[in-house]
């Protein structure tokens, strides 16, 4: 190794630590809003010049031209990256792919797609609350515009399409063929597992979801069952907001938030196990030089999603983890509780919601099929194949076809979600591969350990946990996802796993087996 | 006014307006740290790491070069700064200070300061811990010695001496002298009162501070009694915290803390009015254009705990508010309070602790004593009359002398205080001029308004609060502390409204009418 390739090497890891500290900063600051500030005009608008005064600092360290200078000497010696999972060659194939992501788009392009999308979100707002697909219309055709552009400046394979330039700030390597080579093929099994369990004559029991539990004795109970599965509060925090999220700061400063409702105490472990999920990943990473690098950093969002899912509803939804839940939670609740049986409640953790409209309220097996309806979607747009005035016809058609529900109006239908018009194309699928991720980490995780429910029935939750942290947290970025994934489980991402989990469980909880 | 000077006066408070929001994003993180933050060792360091960069930029921006450039342009204006208590002039004024203060130091000095502080203050804790003086007199010797080299470089008019060049960065235009002289004349008549009452047959009752409450009902009653008293908790917040502060990041996002103890909630509300004072203050001073500039800063620290001491003692210890709040707190807690009289809560809430050793637990009179040993002190130290060999003897003898009480041991003697292992000389004497201005503000005031009494009775605070907006709030940095205090009060600062006040409500308070 040269010694100019070992100096510049060091100054970029330095520089971007560096970058990463004032990053953190600002998702302190952005925690903060969402979880603490409080909400006058003034607190929003001054909080505004914050992150604005910091987003500019962090923008202009990762695109400072000396990063280009550094990479090129390190990509020049090919003893430094020699190790194509070490720190060194991981580090210097994420910033390469960071700096020419950040680098390669022109200004104008940036602050044109900037100042549209802040507008789009606004006429989101207004569109959705009216109900007026035509108000919004406009404005997403000028997005896919905008998207395309953008797409075209960063380039995709020779054997790709312009999605996967997005998809691939979001999930590194992921195409549209990829994407719909596991799709696919789970698209038909599901949707006709969902049409079985929607004509069973014996669903279980919504009781759980209609009892009224007090928000202060949810949280101390949600707070039991999450520092019982391993997120360390010594390390974290736990708070309320309108939209559980979860941020890692830092692996030692690691904050989820929930929500409750008096009647849904099943949504709030469903969600703040979710968040723990994400939670532990972060509080797992690799430590000590490795902090504020991308090698120590979480690979992707699919992958970061497979640890939410995969503590949701591998172990949250399973009938092992409530063997150990239900009798502490009616020690906790007392008389409230009283009349809820065993069944009741592990039968509510996994009823289906019909008709299942709302993506964000899916459940575990519906959920899936929203999620391939925005996929195809997307992807026609920006082939050219679907006109955003034809949009709304296809999502209807779509939830007609896959999930049995008429969609009464473009509020509820496609101006359900923010993500297009906040400028986030390539993002949906990365939860349900995350999903997919999940069920075949948990099938190797049960092959490699055996008798998880018997841990779960007892309320042990630290053998899955170590397997995790070993085969997927402490791996930080060192394995693009989709080869974790199959270093990890030996196989290649697969529909299968998550078919053979949904249909396992569900048909005997819907009494059909 | 030229437009060479506008633009240099354009320029200068765009900068400075940056850098105060930078700062205030600093403030965030310091908030965090004491108030939200997972105490992991591993978060205390990487949150040390995110302040030193901050305190990087935040100082690289106040050292601008260019500032002096711009100062230099609007100085030579007479017309830019020709309303003396105008935005333009008292930016300048002020800016040119900070500039000064922030310039003249070498770096070497600044370097050597920061370094010994940060070990004095481990030596500081350990020393304590110990009782042991002299392991930590050879590092406030050298502070000492450090502190006349800061003085020195910053310089002091003629007739003054070096204390006063350290006291100008909390108290612009303070010194030593100035500062005997309001102080002088208060120690004797406060001296003899403090005997007097200690002496009293009939002293209040203490069942007030013997009492248990849960702190889940202390939070909710003191958030009652500030928000009543004018707190804002649309633009602002409290939470608990080891010790009390208030962090103003914005006059619309003003944070509190208090702490609680089951037994002393008279000590939570005191704590909580005090914490008020300030926030109403922050959430009171200039905004729109103004924020972020030295005219919409408090001026002094002197300033500052007027407000809170105000506020603390002249409401909050006032029989008028407890008879408004006596009924109200039986209600809320309930059958525990059911043996207070209404004499053992306004008593207690006025009652001496005697012997009075440690400052942070004196009360209303004896508190003033405390600080006037320290200002004699370090006054002796900076001028070369004391020794810090010779420390505490002279410590000791004047707590025998001002609060007839013998101190035990240095850990409770003359190592109590943090204040000058962090550097902080010349910070003490704010606490009592605070404390005299408040006095002399709220004679003013209820000369002005009248009534006052009725008003708190009756749980109305608006009258006082309004008057305080008016008359200090919205002149933030507008005049210097001496001279706002004489133009609100039309006098000089003295002595005797705080002597008036002590013996008017403690001599009937210990029976001694």
């Amino acid at each position: 190794m040269t010694s100019t390739a070992q100096d510049a090497y060091a100054a970029l890891i330095a520089h971007v630590r560096k970058t990463a500290t004032l990053s953190t900063t600002a998702g302190i600051l952005s925690w903060d809003q969402e979880v603490m500030m409080p909400s006058s005009a003034g607190a929003v608008a001054f909080r505004g010049e914050q992150m604005a005064q910091l987003a500019g600092l962090v923008h202009g360290m990762a695109t400072d031209p000396r990063i280009a200078e550094w990479l090129d000497a390190c990509e020049a010696d090919g003893e430094l990256t020699a190790d194509a999972h070490g720190p060194a060659a991981v580090n210097v194939r994420e910033l390469r792919r960071h700096y020419d992501r950040s680098t390669k788009l022109p200004a104008s392009l940036v602050e044109e797609f900037s100042r549209t999308t802040s507008t789009a979100k606004h006429e989101w707002v207004a569109a959705r609350k009216a109900k007026e697909y035509a108000k919004f219309e406009p404005w997403l055709a000028k997005l896919v515009k905008l998207q395309r552009q953008r797409a075209e400046c960063w380039g995709w394979p020779s054997d790709g399409e312009a999605w996967d330039a997005l998809a691939d700030g979001y999930e590194p390597g992921l195409t549209a063929a990829s994407c719909a080579a596991v799709l696919n093929p789970l698209r038909g099994p599901l949707v006709e597992l969902v049409a079985e369990l929607r004509e069973s004559s014996t669903p279980p029991s919504q009781a759980f979801n209609e009892v009224k539990l007090p928000i202060d004795k949810q949280m101390s109970f949600v707070r039991m069952v999450v520092t019982r599965v391993g997120f360390d509060f010594d390390r974290g925090r736990l708070d309320e907001s309108a939209h559980p999220f979860c941020s890692g700061m830092h692996r030692d400063d690691v904050r989820m938030t929930t929500r409750f409702q008096e009647n849904l105490l099943n949504d709030a472990i469903g969600s703040t196990l979710h968040e723990s999920g994400h939670g532990m990943y972060e509080q797992h990473l690799p430590g000590g030089e490795h902090v504020g690098t991308p090698y120590g950093e979480a690979v992707s969002l699919a992958i970061h999603e497979s640890q939410s899912r995969l503590i949701e509803n591998h172990v949250g939804r399973s009938e092992s983890f409530w063997r150990w839940c239900y009798p502490l939670m009616r020690d906790h609740f007392g008389a409230a509780l009283a009349d809820l049986s065993f069944e009741d409640v592990y039968g509510g953790a996994n009823a289906m919601l019909t008709p299942s409209l709302i993506r964000v309220e899916a459940d575990e097996a519906q959920y899936n099929l929203h999620i391939m309806i925005r996929f195809e979607i997307e992807r026609a747009l920006m082939r050219g194949d679907l006109t955003t005035a034809d949009l709304p016809g296809v999502w209807n058609e779509r939830y007609r076809e896959y999930l049995g529900v008429e969609v009464p109006d473009d509020a509820k239908g496609c101006m359900q979600d923010i993500h297009w018009a906040m400028g986030a194309m390539g993002y949906f699928p990365t939860y349900t591969l995350g999903t997919l991720h999940a069920a075949q980490f948990y099938e190797t995780a049960e092959r490699d350990l055996g008798g998880l429910d018997s841990d779960f029935a007892a309320g042990r939750f630290d053998r899955l946990t170590g397997w995790l942290h070993e085969n997927i947290h402490a791996r930080g970025s060192a394995y693009l996802p989709a080869d974790l994934g199959e270093l990890v489980t030996g196989k290649p991402l697969s529909a299968e796993p998550l078919l053979r989990h949904l249909r396992g469980k569900l048909r005997a909880v819907y009494g059909l087996d």
